[in-house]
């Protein structure tokens, strides 16, 4: 089966935070690559990543990485597939505005999809929501796992029903 | 044909950002819809709108909106079609902060693929390379536009050729 | 006794922050509920929340929420109550200013009454306030407790009055 | 007619942005004062009117400010009554961050009701919902001036329906 | 001997950082006051304490506060002493910002000598230069005292002398 | 008569910002000297400058200058006498932010009394108040100008008078 | 004559601002070179022309880019000469944060000597700088500009000299 | 053998930063020197450093410093050298926005070249690029630096490899 999602990020650390991306994948069986493709110090491996991305078969990237975050738009001026961004909060950023604005703030012609920092699950549902336009069953998937979201608050609302409040109606 | 994208915009005044969406879809021949739908000031018809978007063909939503922009997030809570955010700097807005962060720091489970300041050519950009994942030669059509961008760089580099300057090479 | 104020938060995390304005609802004996109502995961139980309050009694809505917070903003926008809306700093939060910024930033009609970031106690005196406006012996209350603070400060003044100083007079 | 609703302004040139607020009151019909107060050149008299509002038959103070807004919150330390808080972007304001902070973030003990920058028309809808708590007639005339905002988007959204696009559905 | 600095803070949590001021002083031998003072929660003793300074010999106020500081503003208003305000970083307090803008952005007619977050010994020199205006003696401690900083320097400088590097020169 | 006050900045681009500071200082009749001393153009004059301020009658330092702006913190490591800053909002300023930032976090033992954003009046102001503490009749003209401060805000309250309002009490 | 600086920028609507670094090399008789080389719309253009730099005898590297601004960090990232990066605050720049943070924040291994926003000049002046380390006639030519610019202060300051103050020493 | 790159900051404290420059220096062989020269307590010696610096040999000056950091900017003003600045968080700094915009918002006429928050080896490795112009040994040796942080990439890619998925590709 040919991988529909590449996930790639800057550096081993940005893992932690990109995992969840993968699991998410997983979890909908959406098969998925991960490598580790740094802008700055492998420019050339990532020219050719996202070069060759679309014709493996893949129909989205995600790309993570901090700081002066070059990776998520560098792909997306190799490639015309979808490219979702993700800023991590690296050790020297400076509260994540760095990673932030160097994936959001791409110029007219090459855009990147991005998500809230550290938000590697919503890229990964964002790429399934991306994929599922063409596969009926993975958009039921979809909208069994926000049916499911719905549920969880449900639950998690009955916990706070026996707070020992005496104005509480 | 049936509307692939579906362009939404919480105000009138949203229209001239928004307008470059729909020109950049027209270019790529993709059907698509436009509707005035406000969050705050008609929040049952938004929901209705994002509930109905898939059933009727739609791939992808663009939702445009400033301020303390809620559309775009709100929109994504009702479907689970991709849904791209465009903020959009209004006359009160903080500079565009308000709209940016309102849009893209969505909790996990309800991702918004929010683009930069402004940004309605890109966010049709990205509308465009999603419906292509099922529509190849619409993807063709991506790779020509791409090409195009580079050689209009090239085109206006020979524009600073003739500069005064004598120690030039 | 029907409730008077209604506490919603977006999630369970944010109960102990949001617990606050529930211990001075209790303190001044105004009864209260509390929900939790996702305008994200469950919009549609937030609407019906929303449009419902008002005819159950309710005068005032607190609304708590991180990151995007659209919460207390859509809540508005379902109804004619005066909602205050509580920015709370979340894990991924960028130092609460998408909090801040997605609550306070509300376009012209459909204001939400901001507090501080955590703000969650003065969320609660803010409602006391306006419920007290129809209830002048909860006025009064709020008048002791105001002198209360002044007390307070005065007694924590005179825990200066022994440092060990030469010069101090 | 006793006035129900306090608007207090820093300076004269505050007015154009408080005007808004005054607007509203008189299209509800709801009695109301306007005062210019400062909390910096004129500190007694802020606190003598704070201090005697109440008894005044005032339900509500609007008050706003630009800069080191402390108007506001200097206000609610003085009376027990719900201060809602305007901040005004001032000629040589931080694009208006000094008078959002200055207002919004207020010590436990004394909230303010902070609404979006130069927002006095949802100060006046926000005061006006708070005096609807024990006026159900004013409630009844907000629940209209909401259901007018929705229809203005509505007839807005007719405006878009020519555009001379091909591909529009 | 009459006291020349009062130093007023909100809140006995400002204590820890304001200290730094007293020691100063302390350590220069100039007499000072010290004071709870509360903008918010006690702002008649404000008023009164700032209105009264200049009489009992008071020739500089120091006053420290956090969040929406209004304290330092709010004395300088009352007097025609020279007001230094020290931003307080407190607990939910973003990240100093709003301390910080409360504080210096004063309106014209009214400053406040603001100096950095956190800043209580600066406060401490200010006003040890402030008094020294009229007091030669004084004048030649700070000397010293600046004499001594840069002594200090030159001392800790000779601490990185040993390290192990080779290449150094 | 020597001169009390020393109003310095780093281009004649300031003069417009740096003039009123100038303007209230010839209004209350106290000698000062105006000179261009830039830091970074000409750093052995600023030096000799600031050094021999003290010597010459000079009792406070108005320093004005923009970006990074290190006038003011720089004439303050060379004197022990006072130093005022004032940030300048100047062309390529981001927003104001550098200015403020590099004049108002200065590190302890060297203190810059900061005042806001172009405030250049209010450091005249604060100049003032710190020359009168050795100077009675001068702390007499500055009371004086305080309660006309005063004065005007009740005089500029009465054009509020006449609105066209029906529901204004 | 081989060139020595490279000057690049990723749009022909950089120019203006990047005309002032081509101007200093010029005046100081540098030899330079001027391309339009787009990070995301030619990457493969941009990647050559960085590799192929130092064979062709450039020292230096100037590149000015906006928005996302990856041009510089991507220079860097394939050559070993230093790359001096002009971030410029383009139209939809949110006021030239996201051109600063996303130049200066390179992560470890790859830096961009960064100058000021739109600070071209200053770029050609730090280029010169590096040049004049194998160049001793060019190191003198910048001495004497720095003279001048010394000279220049001096000069202006005579303009201030004839204000009418009557306090003025 | 003369140094030929000299490392300057304010204080021991900037220390465990800094020492990242000397390590590359000490591992690229360039020899260095080491100082701790502080721009606010010890200014005359700063400028007798930074004006004899070219004298001695030195090619480059790396300066680091937090707060309102004065001292690159101040050494650039003495020298014509090049000055790397490096902006370090220090304890009272807002997240590092003030070293860095001291740093970094240079007027015209006097640049430093900025690198990251904190990332002295960066400042390091800038240092030795600009050496390199005119020693193509330690060019080499860059050139292969380069190579191994590709390399080192690589590497880390594969410890990635083994991870427990299913659907991975």
């Amino acid at each position: 089966m040919t991988p529909r999602v590449g996930i790639i990020m800057g550096s081993k650390s940005d893992w932690p935070v990109m995992k969840e991306a993968a699991d998410f994948l997983e979890a909908m069986e959406i098969p998925f690559e991960i490598h580790i493709v740094s802008a700055h110090r492998t420019p050339d491996r990532m020219a050719e990543y996202a070069k060759g991305a679309h014709t493996r078969g893949i129909r989205v990237i995600i790309a993570g990485a901090g700081g002066a975050a070059h990776l998520p738009g560098m792909t997306a001026s190799y490639t015309h597939l979808p490219v979702i961004g993700v800023p991590v909060r690296s050790s020297n950023s400076i509260d994540g505005w760095d990673s932030i604005l160097s994936i959001l703030q791409m110029p007219n012609g090459i855009p990147v999809a991005t998500v809230a920092l550290n938000a590697a699950k919503n890229a990964g549902i964002l790429a399934a929501s991306i994929v599922s336009a063409s596969d009926e069953k993975l958009a039921e998937k979809l909208i069994k796992f926000k049916a499911e979201l719905a549920e969880k608050v449900l639950e998690s609302a009955t916990e706070l029903d026996n707070l020992p409040y005496t104005y509480r109606r």
